[in-house]
């Protein structure tokens, strides 16, 4: 059984694969309570850098030698847990090894007719993230003009398809014309800018003449100040991630990036910044899954999956994230 | 009469008394439904090198050769509106001019029992902008630490006194140790942060070790950055203005100041940071207005003048606000 452990922290730097050791161990046996797995799928999100770096403070620090971090979908082989037998289908925090043993509190169970991957991106954490964000930060209307930044992007894939479901006119900012032909073409937003070849400042000011009102963000940067420079009386904008500020070291304020020159236009239309972190939002978790469940059921939520394959490209499919490559959610098939 | 109009536009660059043209005018005569004043009191506002610059576009603009925009409280010396009479000590928009005549619905008199100066700052513009920024962008609530930047301003001293009257434990940040005592010994404020010779962001640490509840900001720049370092969760940031932004061209990109390289920190606690404007408040005035006179009647809400005299020194008068040379409320006495 092989797993990947920590060897360094990317601190101020981008990813690199020494980041990572590949070790060879046993297999865990369940204890009491337990459940063993083997590992089918791992699913890779911007945040495992943070975690890497153990920044900020909201997870528990990973030490250096420990098992990568990482959700994953699995295959039950031996349960000691009375909610669990072998055959199973179960996503949680796997990490990342080819087979493991976790208590049986810390898995669910795939959901009927919803395909095992769903649960790594539009029904879990990825798709929680989007609903709960744009629902409860975004607070949408119908007729609302809704920007999405990094809307290629797992989340922001998610995001404007529900903003579709509530009413609103979504715009879309992505990098490349692939990206943005699928989000017009395939997911129904009203239009896209790419930001690689177009001026993203007059794109918006074209297309939204009201101004902006609800701003979906998970850039920052020059996008995000593009953003602000337009945003309409009472916007909402809601901060969910900064893939433009992954490589910097806060611990050393000079490689700190720019804030936004123009968060002063708050003042002048009375808009709100606010961020969101899914675990605050805990008790919306259980009816948020139902509802995006239901709605992959029925096709009214499309998703795109990036998926790599082969174990022992866990690190340079995580690095994908932070050079732009990957186009949906990015996926590591191990079987 | 002397009146002072505008004469070039400080974009992008500190006040100069050139800005500005003393001039010699006959004393307008009262039209009907208006009423003809003797200007008393002239009232001063960073706000008023935004309406010289012409930016932001949430006021009307001023022209080249008009008499400079200002709060004043006068005296009636004609009236041909129904609502004032000769000798009412009036308020309102009268100009940079020593006599003047406007309609009767632009004025208002002051309130019974409250100095007329007061009408220019606690319960003018200044107090209704502190009481209705903290009230409902700040939604204070008893037990919250609230930080104010510029606190010994007109409107921070202000919100300090109303979060004391909340419940709150209120940290102010001023420069000086004449203005942080003021803060400490005269209006109740639990601690202040001299930042011109203390450092504001391990003092922040010392003081509000759990972290910040309500920031109320009218500086920006590094204060700011100190403060979002130190929010806490569901932490409001208040943005009401930001004198450090006051100097440069925001037609030229390039002089645009960094904006907080701290924001993402809302990520993390789930904070608000919103902006806020008096107009969109309107409905709310008319009741704030009278708990603002009453707390000034009855000695629970105290403020402090600075007051430069003669006509001929309003120029350099609202240029004092910009140096950070004035102590309290700027006013100019004309008579």
């Amino acid at each position: 059984m092989r797993q990947w452990t920590l060897a360094d922290r990317p601190l101020g730097r981008p990813l690199a694969e020494t980041d990572f050791a590949l070790e060879i161990a046993q297999p865990p046996q369940p204890a009491e309570g337990e459940v063993a797995f083997r590992t089918d799928w791992l699913s890779f999100d911007p945040a495992q850098k943070s975690w890497m770096e153990n920044i900020a403070g909201y997870v528990d620090a990973m030490q250096i030698g420990e098992v990568m971090r990482g959700s994953g979908v699995g295959t039950v082989t031996a349960s000691r847990h009375p909610g669990f037998v072998a055959g199973d289908v179960i996503y949680g925090p796997l990490g990342w090894r080819e087979a493991g043993a976790l208590p049986g509190g810390q898995l669910k169970k795939v959901p009927e007719g919803v395909p095992p991957t769903a649960a790594l991106g539009v029904i879990g954490t990825t798709g929680l993230t989007a609903y709960l964000a744009f629902v409860e930060v975004g607070k949408p209307k119908p007729g609302d003009t809704v920007v999405i930044s990094a809307a290629a992007g797992a989340t922001g894939s998610i995001v404007g398809q529900l903003a579709k479901l509530a009413g609103c006119r979504v715009v879309g900012i992505a990098g490349g014309a692939d990206k943005c032909a699928w989000l017009v073409e395939e997911l129904g937003f009203d239009a896209a800018i790419d930001y690689r070849s177009e001026r993203v400042k007059s794109r918006l000011r074209e297309l939204c003449p009201g101004g902006i009102d609800v701003m979906f963000d998970n850039v920052g940067g020059v996008i995000l100040d593009d953003c602000l420079a337009r945003i309409g009386p009472g916007a909402r904008v809601v901060i969910c991630g900064a893939i433009s500020r992954y490589n910097f070291d806060p611990r050393d304020p000079a490689q700190m990036p720019a804030g936004p020159r123009n968060y002063f236009n708050v003042v002048f239309t009375g808009a709100t910044i606010q961020g969101f972190l899914l675990p605050s939002y805990e008790a919306l978790i259980p009816a948020a899954e139902q509802r995006l469940a239901q709605w992959v059921r029925n096709g009214a939520l499309r998703y795109r999956e990036d998926i790599q394959t082969g174990f022992e490209n866990a690190p340079r499919t995580l690095m994908r994230l932070f050079e732009g490559r990957n186009f949906g959610k990015q996926l590591l098939r191990l079987t």
